[in-house]
C-alpha cells in the first residue's frame, strides 16, 4: 500500500463539475455534437467487418447516417447514406454487401463504390444537370492499426495530430492482428460525457466492482498529463493476475511484441471523444460511444484477440468478457444514476477530487471546443504536441 | 415505346427540393397547419357515413377535434366539439348517433344538432349570461358528389374556387353514386408532403411497383399543368388491361357515363392539401391524408364501387383492393425511407426530372401559403382560374 | 329543495376560464413549478410513513427528488436526494430504513440523518476543501396533525400562515390519530389545475356521480370565501346517511370530537397547490397532486381510519373505499376529457357559473403568483388573514 500514496498535484475546491445543462438541455446537446461529434475524428469499426470490395457497414452519429464500405480499389471509404435526387435514404440494412454500386430504391439513381453518379433516369431533359455534379458526399476516413475512423467536418484535422503519437505508443500491441470475438450494445440513459468521466478514475472501484478490484488496485498505475486529444492512464495487475478475467488467469499468451512491464499492466486510453481503448496482456477491449440524445448513449463493447489464440481448440475468452461485462453493468448503473442526480433540482456543481484530474481536463476540454470548435486552441494544442 | 417520349418542358437544375427543415421542423409544421390545413378545404369523409339525423363522425385536424354530423333538415354541417362552457370535448365515440342534442357529460350544457346552446345550468345568476352567446362554433362544410368537405377557416374561400371545375370534370364519373366497401388505414413515419410528392410522379413505378407497371405504364398519360388548388394527370391502361386489379381483369361494367377514352384511363388528382382521388373505369379510389407531426401522417384509403356492382352474387373487389394495398405499402415505404433521408444530416437540396414538374408546382405552392396565407396569391390565381 | 336557493354572489359573463395555454404550453408548465410547485408547502406525506430513526420515503416534485426521513432525534427532516460530489442521487428505492447514515454509491461520501458530510474520500489533497462547506441540501418541513409538509424554497413562508387557521379549524377531527387503511395513485392526463376545479364545484354531481348524489346533495352546503392558501367548503349528508360510503351506512363510530353538526356534514378543503382533504364523520380522505407535464397529473388517495375502529373484528372500509374509487374514476374521466377539449383548436375560454366562484379564484390566484410569486400580493393577502 505504501506504493499508493497520492503523488499528484493538489486541485482547489474551487474547481467544480459542469452545470446541469451541460448533461440535461437538448441545445447544449445539440452544440457538442456540432463542435463535438461532427467535427472530430470517431472510431466507427474495425476494417474486419468490410473484407471484401462492396462490404458495409451503417454508422449513425447525431442526425447523421454514414455508410462505411471498402471500395473497388480495397480502400476503406466512406459516405453520406442520402441521395442526391430527393433525399432519400439509400443502405437499409446494418451491413452487407453492396454488387459494385449503390442503387436508391425510389428512382434508381446509382453510385459506384467511389461515390460517382453514375445513372440518373429521365434527366435528360434537365437544363444544366451534369452527374458530375452530384455525387455522394464522401466522409473523410482514416485507418490506424485496422481502426476505422470517420470525420464528418469538411475540413477535418490531420488524423496524425489526431492520433497525437498514440500510433507509436501503442505499435507494440499490433492490434491490426486483433480479431473480434464478442460485441455487446449497452443503452444507457445518461450523457455521453457521463460515461468518459466514469472511465477517466477508479475511485469508484473499491465500492462499484468488487471484483475488478481483486485483479488491480485502484490506487495502481498512472495517468499522462490530459492531451488534446485523449486521456489516458494505465493501472498494475495484482501480484498473481495474469490478465483482467473472472479468475485472474489466462491461458492465452501475452500479445508478443510487448514489454515485461507491459505485461503487468492494463492501459486505459480515451481517444476524444468516442474510442475508450483499454489494452491488456492478452487483448484487446474498445468502447465506442454514439451519443443518442442528451440523456441517452449506446455504448458498443468489444473483446479482441489474437488468431493464434482463437485458433487453440482450449481457447476460452468467457472469463475476459464476463469480468468486463459485469463491471460495464455496474458503471452504466453508476453512470445512469449521476443522470438522475445532476438531472434533478437539487444538483449544484461540485468539487472534485485530485485523483480525478482527468474529468476536470475532460471538462474543460468541451467548454473550450464548444466555444472554439477546433481553432485557436486546438491548433495551438496540437501543434505543440 | 414510341409513344412515351419525353415531351414536358425542360426544367432547370438549379430548382432543388425544399430544405430539410420543411420536412423535419416542428415550428415549420405548425406553420403549415395554420395556412393550409386550418385554412384550406379538406376531404374530410363521405355523406353515407351520416344516413340520418343524429349521425356523426369525429375528424382531427391537428389540434382541431371536429364533430361533422347530419342536422334535422337533413344536411351536413360541422361543429368544433368543444363545449362553450370550460372546454370539455363533448362527443368521444369516433362515429355514432346523437339523439337530436349534444349534451357536454361535466355539465350538461346542452346543444341542437344546428349547435345552438340550449340548456345551460345554474347560470341564472350570471350578470350578462345569455345561451345565443354561446352556440357550438360552426366549421364551414360543403359537399361534392357526396365527398364531404370541411374549412377551418372563419373566412372560407368560396367552396367552388377550390374545386375549380374538378365538379364539371369529374361529372361523368357520378361519385355520388359510389358505395364504401373497403377502408385501410396506414399510418406513416413521413410528412405529409412526401406523401402528395410520392403520388405525383411514376417514375418509381417501374422500381418500385412491379405489379402496378404490369397493368399501366409509367410513362404513359398526361398531367395538367400545376393548378391553384390542384395537381392531376392521368395514365393509360395497357392493352389487354381492363382495370387496375391484380390480374389487370374485372367482371364489373365500366361506370356509366364514361366516353371510352376515359374507360381506358386512370385519373389520379391531389385536391390539395388533402384528397388524392383515384378514378378508375369502374372503381373510386380515394386517400385522405392527416398530418399528425413533421415526421408523422395518417393516410385513410377508401375503396368504393357502384352498388349495382356491389350487389351482384359474383361481385369481388379482392383483386382491386390488393393492388393498391400492395402498391400503398411499396409507397408508404418509399416515403418513410425519404423522411429519414431528409431528416439525416447529409441531406442537401436535388434537382428535378422534367417529369417531377408538379412536385416543383407543390412546393412552390406551399412556400407560397406559407408567405401568404390565403391572400392576394391565391386570390389571383384563382381569379384568373 | 327550498333549502337549495341559489344564494351565492352572481357573477359575470365576462369572467372566463383561462387561455388555454396555461393547461397545454410546457413553458407556462415550467412556470408554474417555479412560482408554485418549487415555491410552495407541499403535503408530501404523513409520519406513521416514517415510524423509526432512519425510516425514509422518496417525493419527486418537478424534476427534484426529495429524501423524506426521520432523523437520530425522532424528527422530521428532508434533503435533496443528490450528492455534493458529482450530483449522482443517493437514494434509489422509493421507500425504506437508512441505517444511520446515507452513502452515495459511486465515491462513498457519506452523510449523517441530518445531512452533515461525515466523509468524503480521497479529497484531502484539494485545497479549500472542508467536509462542513458540503452538506446535503435542506428541504423545509412541517408536520400538522401527522401530515408531513416540504417545501422546497429557500426562503419559505411561515408555515403557519400556510395553514391561516386551518388547524384550529379542523382540531375535533385529531387527524393525527388516524391511521392509513388504502391508497391508490391516478394517473390522470389532465392539467393539476384542472383536478382541483373537478374538485371545487359539484354542479357535475347530478350527472356525473349517481352513486355520491344519492348520498349528499350537490347543492347543500356552503363554500367559505377563497383564501391565500386555500378553497374550501362543506356539504350536507342527506336523511339517513351516515356517512358516504356505497349504501351510505356506517358501523363506526364517529370521530370522538366532532359536534353533532360536523357529524352531519363532509368538509373540501384545497389546500394550495397540491392536498385536497375530505373530512368525513368516521374517516379522513385525502389527496395529493403531483404535476408530471402540462397536461399529466399523478394523484394518490389515501383513505384514513380511527385504530380503535381497525382494531375491531367486523372493521370493513370497503364501502368508504368503493364510494370514492368510482366517485375518484368519473371524476379523471371528465378532468382528461377537459384538457382534451381545452387542447383542441375549438377551445375558447367560457363563462362561470355564480357557483363555480372558487374555480374563478384558483385561476385569478395562479395568475397572480406567476406575476408576484410569493411576493407583495401573498404578504399583504397572508398579513391581513
Amino acid at each position: 500500500m505504501a506504493a499508493y500514496v497520492n503523488t499528484r498535484p493538489e486541485l482547489d475546491a474551487e474547481l467544480r463539475t459542469l452545470p446541469a445543462r451541460c448533461y440535461t438541455d437538448p441545445e447544449h446537446f445539440r452544440r457538442e455534437l456540432e463542435a463535438i461529434y461532427y467535427d472530430m475524428w470517431l472510431a466507427a469499426g474495425r476494417t474486419e467487418q468490410i473484407p471484401a470490395a462492396g462490404s458495409y457497414f451503417l454508422r449513425q452519429v447525431g442526425s447523421a447516417s454514414v455508410i462505411i464500405l471498402r471500395d473497388e480499389r480495397g480502400d476503406v471509404a466512406a459516405f453520406h447514406n442520402v441521395c442526391r435526387h430527393r433525399g432519400t435514404l439509400l443502405c437499409q440494412q446494418a451491413q452487407g454487401r453492396l454488387a459494385g454500386r449503390i442503387q436508391c430504391a425510389y428512382h434508381a439513381w446509382t453510385y459506384g463504390l467511389d461515390g460517382a453518379l453514375l445513372a440518373a433516369p429521365h434527366m435528360e431533359k434537365v437544363r444544366g444537370f451534369r452527374e458530375a455534379d452530384f455525387p455522394l458526399q464522401r466522409v473523410a476516413t482514416a485507418v490506424w492499426d485496422d481502426h476505422i475512423f470517420i470525420n464528418l467536418s469538411p475540413n477535418p484535422l490531420p488524423f496524425e495530430q489526431h492520433l497525437a503519437g498514440l500510433d507509436r505508443k501503442f505499435r507494440p500491441w499490433r492490434m491490426e492482428e486483433l480479431k473480434l470475438v464478442e460485441r455487446k450494445v449497452y443503452a444507457l440513459k445518461a450523457n455521453w460525457k457521463l460515461v468518459i468521466q466514469n472511465y477517466s478514475e477508479c475511485l469508484h472501484c473499491p465500492n462499484a466492482h468488487p471484483l475488478l478490484s481483486k485483479k488491480s488496485h485502484y490506487l495502481s498505475g498512472e495517468n499522462e498529463p490530459p492531451q488534446p486529444t485523449y486521456l489516458g492512464g494505465r493501472m498494475e495487475l495484482r501480484e498473481g493476475v495474469a490478465t483482467l478475467s473472472v479468475d485472474g488467469q489466462s491461458n492465452r499468451s501475452c500479445l508478443a511484441g510487448l514489454s515485461s512491464e507491459d505485461r503487468r499492466r492494463v492501459y486505459y486510453y480515451a481517444i476524444l471523444p468516442n474510442l475508450l481503448l483499454n489494452l491488456h496482456p492478452d487483448y484487446m477491449l474498445s468502447f465506442t460511444l454514439w451519443p443518442l440524445a442528451a440523456d441517452r448513449t449506446e455504448v458498443v463493447c468489444e473483446w479482441h484477440f489474437h488468431p493464434d489464440e482463437i485458433a487453440k481448440p482450449d481457447f476460452d475468452p468467457s472469463g475476459a468478457i464476463e469480468l468486463w461485462d459485469v463491471t460495464n453493468r455496474e458503471d452504466w448503473a453508476l453512470s445512469d444514476l449521476a443522470q438522475a442526480g445532476i438531472a434533478s433540482r437539487g444538483y449544484q456543481p461540485g468539487p472534485y477530487s485530485n485523483r480525478e484530474e482527468l474529468l476536470h481536463a475532460l471538462d474543460q476540454w468541451v467548454i473550450e471546443r464548444l466555444e472554439t470548435r477546433r481553432g485557436a486552441w486546438s491548433a495551438a494544442q496540437v501543434a505543440g504536441a
